[in-house]
């Protein structure tokens, strides 16, 4: 059975590919707690609650206990074959989904270059993902392309009741709350896959639970089905196994390794989203603080830049020569942990590795030393080492604990060591363009590619897919590209519509 | 016939490999005019002494006209098996090899770790590449680490003849000087291999003419011939061409695209170059000025990099969309050439393509504007299409020229279009460190690998190699990497010693 | 009478100076209504409490709708002199003061240094303040210096109400909460001078109206009175018109003019919460977005510096030539607002001025463009002229709204038009802290000035106590300064312990 | 008598203006050799010869020792009232006049709008300046502007005879070469003013040299003289001992403390040229190099804002605690100097003081370290303190020295701690632009300001015309400047057209 979910790593693409969870197989009898794994997920429209989104403060009612499942609820146009909080909400989610469309341009442009052809005609796609108004977008957007969709929530607490409402209106069948039980969970998905008249033939998950439901429930499913898209790391690595294992029936797409996701979301996205984090949970000025950012990956590379561009001091640890080299050509004084834990301010992990911060390096910072995760999961910052019974949490603001020594001296902890990004800033949505965009072009690339092209195996987007889905980002930016001539294109032994690099070219 | 020599590139790695020599078969037996292969040429030496390099000033006596093939010179142990300008230069190069020294780290501590074991024992390296101080420290490296050594340049202006007497006087083989005929080159060349009683098993190679004399001349040598390591682009082009063409009958190390190489020399030594070889040529004002880059691969990151920081605004032109958003993200505008070509101050091609700068741009340019070219070769801007009858040419000094109109306005164009880092800038010594290091490990890579693991193929150097090359220079930077604990380790499954990627990661 | 509070200016020190109300004098008798103000205020904990100030949601019991001027309390102490919500707060209060004294060391450290003299001893302050966290700190730093204080607040919206109960259960006659009436606010201040058998002899005002109401009530008080601290620019402006009507009776300290005001709080503090209150409100991604930033005083040029370093492409507009050739040099292309406002994604003025944005230009921007003003008061734009029945206010979160044009086109306008960062981003402890202890000096420094050292006039701080004020803050960057020994000070003709810099220094 | 010339100071105009010059007075009388003040002398020409500067090398023929005092020479109209090196060099100087009038759109734009009017008609002015290119626009401006002008020499090196030629070919009294001897200098400057039936009514001076001569061997003459307009530190100096004295008979005009100068030369321009004069003399890469700049006044913080933008790791250090403040913000660590000595792998000193660097650093210094100046003067850093026998220097290119320890460590001395930027690099021709326009502007101020606006004092150029001066830069970016509108004047207090802030502004 599918397990550890939601590993999310904003850190290495490389790194991630060779991740060997070595107590992989005894979780795999053992589902975890739907609970349990709240820490784990990428709670994208959580964080953004918890700041300011604000539909759902505007219209949930604390005080309806009912459980979804027990309502019976009707859309306008009749039909009952969903399960949301309360279709009542439509209204609201409708408005966030519209706010979004304004920023997803490339779903909107793909919408409008598929008003003729309809190259998900016949598509019966089920899908398990967030559900957000971005995740709307990409939805309606499928529906547009001549999909069919049925969708579940990949996690428990990460729904927009409004915009499942707004999809459910609108005649999506979505079965999704936010607060469903780990029953509620696999119940959610299940209603989706088993349908009386309907089988779907195209997979879109994020995480592997939906797969593996099928997998396990319903393995006749997969002979009708033309293909997996995955998102997320874990999913993918599960997919690997599988493929390794002999057992992967269908062709996977691997999302999350596309060039797109890889530089834009974890370079730029965290660039910005450090600085959000940081200021929204301590109010704290950059200027003149002492930092130091473990790992020096995409993510780290991000950080490291926002940070001196505010005027902090900024401090690498590395393992790989070549990125530690880079670190060196950038700026950075590259040292150990160790040599620089008792005078920095603010202490950042981003290297999808664990225990790089550990209760003796939290022993020897400085009073009020900031203490938080860029990299992945929560296993970076070694939090557990923290629960001791000499030690006092006090939670002071949402997301920040003060842990405090027995001398007074106190340790800021963010979002108790997760994810800062996802749980105490927002994703911007262009960012999550980019990546809808790409599981758009994989769905439409696996649904219509000619028999035998792809094997039962996991396969990255095609390059020429990467710069498309990038091309369609440009006008966001008012942005130009240059066409090559003839005599060029001949001169390069290129194709003036690409791809225009090799796979290995490193961007 | 190898031909087209110095198809020199900063450009993209990517394009590069692709690269389509439409004409080249008909060059293949046309052998080119060294002469006029001069503009083609690396000219790192050439540029230095342009500019400061003192040994040659100090000591050339320019009346000294006879040939060295004429002369009878031998070094103070008695040795007549060499040919340079004059061997009494010896000490002045040995200084300068001196002075290299201190900034080659990487090569001094290959030196000291193979003071036990000589991993290059009983190999015989025939070399051709640039005769400079930094090759010289190569050189001596490799006699270090057990090596015997023949060596001629590769290009017939860029030897330092002070540096090549130290060598002679120290008791290397070397065939080389400063402005030799066409046939002069090869005759160098010949008396490299050409030796009764003594054969080489490994070929050191800049360019592929070495490599090109001996497929011609003396095709049963490659018997012995355990491999070639060849750095540039174009040598690398002809390998893959042999290779494809099932000609190849050793195995090949491209040097030219490992990442230490292609991420630190065209990202980091452009950013710097771009500005030396402005200030050099123009001493121009960057702030506030209007600058357009062409092309945003390594070379264009670095020059945008690098002129915004001075204050300057930058626009960049694209025809990757992927890299068209990285400028972007960046903070560029995407423009078309033709959109600003009216208002900008300075043009800056790094495209690796051929009349990115057409007349058509250059009739339509303002008064004073700079245009350079920073990508490959001399054909990004279509400098032939300026000399025309009404266009005056006028130099106003070295490597600067102004070119005229009817009506007054003047074009500065800068090394006549060839590459402006190599002609108005120097190289660091650092960077050829990291290349020169690379060498040298790939050729201790070739010359100890077991049967059979390298087949008639062009490789790239293992991963681990260029994880190693990198962590030869970080003592430069008094950096300290930070090792994986052995749980660690395991978590990631990765070996506490690398390689710590995935052939694909993207650095 | 005195009038229009709280002209907030982040922009130019040199305008603030110059500004000449024309409408002054006839609002001097027209008391504006407090609610009325709210827009103009400095609320700096209205934002914090709007995001995640801790405290207030905790203990704050929204039910309780009795006047605190109807309540009977005492302090543990008996006392019960003050008038604040809740004095049962006060536990909470303490926390937050606590956390705020971690990040004042300069205040602190004149609290330590006054271990033994006592340089406020006999002071007898009383101050009209917003009382935060950080003021609480200033207070009982200047209580341990030996002052008496009396405290009212200057707005009434802004008082942490368990602030004040902290500070009143300590024993500071403390009078504010937030919320106060008109009447309330007058009634507050009255009751920190109008007590029996103690009279004021220092005045720390920000604003100006309890400088106004002894003016007006007491002004036989005048005659104890040694001096006015006054921190606001309306007040400061108002002292100024006092002394050249030649009716200011004492002498009085700007504050609002130091170099470590205008330098730091103008400069630094903006670059960081510009990006801070664009993300909070808008989620947006600061990469490839185009924006103009009106105005390059030390605001416009923090603001331009962080989105240029975030990836946006930054315009400028200018009305001084010298700020425009700055920006030039800066990198930033200089535009009047007519020839961007089409292209840009934001708008952002800086600039003191008013009607920078008008409705023309608001009807010229492009859908979703952003809309806000870092400058000063609510003036900056035209948001008067969007009031209009054609078009629509659709209010999408707090302090944002969407303004919608009949075809659809929505404009976003942050905090209607007033201070970005005070409403929408926190101001960092830091920043207070360099206010804070720029106050307490010039406290110190009129209180013991020997008699006649200041006339009845309006003074800056000298620049020794500038000096003294960035000193003591730099412990909190570990950072280490370098002494003159004897010789170098004799050969620059400069006293070893500053100042180090004639008064016109531009730093 | 006028002493120690040309304290050339990039540094802080703050400590200039203060500097007392302990030794001054016995200096006074002690006329200090030319030949001796070579290394004091802004070698602006000197250097652009040094590298590039094509003309010189082009005509001068080093074997015509004739000195010009005994040389018969007449331009093309018969005129012999100038002496030069060479008249027929005229051609070449003209070719270098026009290049320059390129780059200093300013005075091209005074000459322009002095088509009618004449603002210097009738003005005499004699001036002592470095004899370049750009002067030489400023000169022939003037003369546009109606002026007659006679013209020295400032400096006995710094002379470009080309120039000098061109001048005097086009009717320009013009005494000077490059190499006079003492004797040479002063009899240039006698020929300048002791004229028959001419005498001059303004003076224009650097350095104060002429003046010093006409208050000695003229002092009539200051009956007629308008006015004095002094850029040099030393100068301004002088004057305002010489108006403390009361012995100031004219009123002068201090071009050296200007906005425009401070605020753009020692900031931008240091910004530039200390990225050049390193690359220049050293070859050394930026990226990773740990770097100490000593001061962070406008000088420092240009260097430290490049260097950091090139991937050097900056650490600075300072005195002034408020400079010390703006350094950390800006992301740097204050240390004392002691504390990274050993580390760093560049010196630089920018503060205006001496013996910054004292032997006993240079001792402990590691191998390799280079030493620059970049504040003034030849005394930061203690040069003297390195001639001692134990240590050996090593010329190993022009303006680099290696000193070499008894252990072989080797500083690299640049410019023997001469001005880095005005021996090793070029000042670009826009920013003497400003300069020179400054002085054209202070000239016309003074010649046609009211009898008794100006007393026997020395003033500060008029804020109007700093912003005069830098809008007639601003066409160069094309940049548009915003109007205010008469309201918005109106609401600010201000003239639409300036000045724009108060003389404190501190931009």
């Amino acid at each position: 059975m599918l397990s550890k979910k939601k590993f999310n790593v904003n850190g290495d693409p490389g790194m991630k590919a060779q991740i060997q969870f070595a107590d992989q197989k005894q979780e795999f009898n053992k589902r975890p707690t739907k609970i349990g794994r709240r820490s784990l997920s990428r709670s994208i429209s959580q964080s953004s609650t918890d700041s300011y989104s604000s539909a759902a403060s505007y219209t949930d009612s604390s005080d309806d206990e009912t459980s979804p499942r027990d309502k019976q609820q009707k859309n306008s146009k009749g039909s009952s074959d969903f399960c949301v909080k309360n279709i009542k909400q439509a209204e609201f989610g409708r408005r966030e989904i519209e706010i979004a469309e304004q920023e997803m341009p490339a779903l909107m442009a793909l919408r409008k270059r598929a008003q003729g052809e309809k190259p998900l005609a016949g598509a019966k796609i089920v899908g398990c993902t967030h559900i957000t108004a971005q995740t709307a977008v990409l939805m309606e957007t499928l529906g547009a392309l001549g999909a069919q969709c049925r969708w579940a929530a990949c996690n428990i607490y990460s729904t927009l009741n409004e915009v499942a409402a707004a999809l459910a209106e609108s005649g999506f069948p979505v079965f999704a709350w936010k607060g469903e039980s780990e029953d509620d969970f696999w119940w959610c998905i299940d209603r989706c896959v088993n349908v009386e008249g309907w089988q779907p033939n195209m997979i879109l998950d994020d995480g592997g639970d939906l797969t593996h439901w099928i997998y396990k429930k319903y393995p006749n499913m997969f002979k009708k089905i033309k293909g997996i898209v995955e998102e997320s790391v874990t999913g993918v690595h599960r997919l690997y196994q599988l493929s390794k294992a002999g057992k992967l029936c269908v062709p996977a797409m691997n999302v999350n390794d596309s060039v797109t996701k890889q530089k834009f979301d974890n370079l730029y996205c965290c660039r910005e989203s450090i600085l959000d984090g940081l200021k929204r949970t301590t109010d704290m000025m950059f200027g003149g603080k002492q930092v130091v950012v473990c790992g020096y990956g995409e993510v780290g590379k991000g950080c490291c830049a926002a940070l001196k561009a505010m005027g902090s001091i900024v401090y690498v640890t590395e393992i790989d020569p070549i990125c530690a080299l880079q670190a060196c050509m950038d700026g950075f004084r590259l040292v150990k942990l160790n040599e620089v834990i008792r005078q920095v301010d603010i202490v950042i992990t981003c290297t999808g590795n664990k225990n790089v911060v550990t209760r003796e390096h939290l022993d020897r910072m400085k009073n009020s030393c900031i203490v938080c995760n860029m990299g992945h999961s929560n296993t970076e910052i070694d939090v557990a080492s923290l629960r001791t019974p000499e030690l006092t949490w006090e939670r002071v603001r949402s997301q920040v604990d003060h842990v405090i020594w027995p001398d007074g001296k106190r340790i800021v902890l963010l979002a108790e060591g997760r994810l800062l990004n996802l749980s105490c800033s927002t994703v911007p949505t262009f960012v999550l363009s980019i990546t809808a965009t790409t599981q758009a072009l994989a769905l439409i690339e696996l649904y219509n590619a000619p028999e035998g092209r792809y094997k039962q195996d996991v396969y990255l987007l095609p390059k020429k897919m990467d710069e498309y889905v990038a091309s369609l980002h440009l006008p966001t930016f008012d942005a130009h590209l240059t066409e090559l001539t003839d005599e060029q294109a001949k001169y390069l032994g290129l194709n003036k519509n690409g791809p225009f690099k090799p796979n290995y070219y490193r961007y």
